[in-house]
């Protein structure tokens, strides 16, 4: 990351306001190099009956047997969209997988408080259900499914792999960018309530952490610099859990720099460390 | 870090073997370029009276007010220097700080058994008084020093942060990789024994850690992949703590696919994800 980027990411805070959000937002958007030419989109598959079931495809011509890399976003548990006309969020995902020639994919999951834990855990599996039935017809390997996720993202995709252990056997992999992993100790705020409900002393049955702890699925986690201090205190509580169960430290990476939203924001940008992290990664697993 | 590269790390194993060391110092010896032509060397200056206290220099010609970039080697408290007649390590190091722009510099300290703690703190006091003193006549800004270290070497500079505080102050930033920074809960095995003396129980009032939290100076750790477990429960600890104590996740890397040898050995080969990485640190805390 150029010093440049990083002053202005740090100015913007850790918290997450509107500003820092916004800002982020509009300063990635603007370095974003946009949809390449050789990316072909099919957008709006419906994995399920929810109008939220939606997921978008993107890949090169001609690809087969390929990895098929998924980017569930974040927002809180209430809000978020896989796609943004006029925004290159977070179609980017798609798109950066099409470039090292997976199938990319970018879904969208029902929504809090409307829908609460474990409707996640649902969604995923459904769609899980439907990559597993259709990826072939696009030039992807069904055994071959990364799923990744920022932010609420990722802590849907952990409670996949911990709550539907068994549907979820046969993962590639999963990528973490910034999430919640332990609801026994994650801040009481209200984007948590809205999900897990107003009993904060019930949320410890929804803790998927000690389903990641026994998983057999490669995982690679990371935390940004400038992440709230509770997506800190998580990204810990994983070190030292996973150190002593394993006697081996997680895939857990620090992005230098980076904040809550700028590690999925910086892709398709001339940032290329989250891109180098994820694409070595997802390597390693599908091989 | 190439597949290639990787599957031969990962198959030296984690073990301080003979096997291990040996083959992967000769594997990036091998893939290491030598010397770039532009930079000067100058051996041999003692920094005090042992044979031990002696400093290289490695520099563009033409450079003035640059960051010092100083890399202390490792092997048990017991073995190393900072140059072998024929291998590339550790030259290579300040190689790649005199690429940088930096005036870099390898030193040597004096060894265990002979010498035990607090030996080190005293050698890096008296190598750092050096460097204040001189490094101007070579391009250097005695505000801008940086020290580096591996493995023993990173223990040697974390005693001297946390057990020469006010000495250290104005040190511009520290760099760690593989270190241990907590003897109060590290292994017990016959290199710490060799340094921190035979009472496993008086190791305590030699821990840096505690130092380390409270240190205004900025910090890079890393941690291998495959490093040892000791030094994986030694990050953990770390994190742990510095969370605990700053809200703040450490500047704490995962060095993914390396050994305990590879992230210093792979320095001046095409391998270049750890000198973007210290390049990066170094870059921020000096400018």
């Amino acid at each position: 990351m150029t010093p440049e980027i990083r002053a202005k990411l740090k100015a913007l805070g850790r918290e997450l306001s509107p500003e820092m959000l916004g800002g982020t937002q509009a300063m990635f958007a603007e370095l974003n190099h946009g949809l390449d030419p050789r990316t072909v989109v099919k957008r709006d598959f419906a994995y399920g009956e929810d109008a939220r079931h939606r997921l978008d495809l993107f890949r090169r011509d001609n690809i087969s047997g390929a990895p098929v890399f998924v980017f569930l976003h974040g927002g809180g548990f209430m809000m978020g969209d896989k796609h943004t006309e006029g925004s290159p969020f977070y179609s980017n995902m798609g798109d950066f997988a099409a470039r090292q020639g997976w199938l990319g994919v970018t879904a969208t999951y029902r929504l809090a408080p409307d829908n609460r834990f474990p409707s996640g855990v649902e969604d995923l599996t459904a769609l899980v259900d439907w990559l597993r039935a259709n990826v072939e017809d696009y030039g992807g390997d069904p055994d071959k499914i990364v799923l990744s996720g920022q932010s609420a993202g990722a802590s849907h995709v952990a409670n996949y792999l911990a709550h539907a252990r068994d549907h979820a056997a046969g993962l590639a992999g999963a990528v973490f960018m910034s999430g919640v992993y332990d609801t026994t100790t994650c801040e009481d705020n209200p984007f948590n309530r809205a999900y897990y409900g107003d009993d904060r002393k019930a949320w410890g049955v929804a803790s998927p952490l000690a389903g990641l702890l026994t998983s057999p699925i490669p995982m690679q986690f990371s935390v940004a610099e400038f992440d709230p201090v509770d997506f800190h205190k998580q990204a810990a509580q994983v070190v030292r859990q996973w150190v002593e169960a394993h006697d081996q430290w997680p895939e857990m990476h620090l992005l230098s720099g980076h904040n809550h939203l700028s590690p999925a924001a910086c892709i398709g940008s001339d940032q290329k460390e989250v891109e180098r992290m994820i694409a070595g990664f997802v390597g390693r697993v599908t091989a």
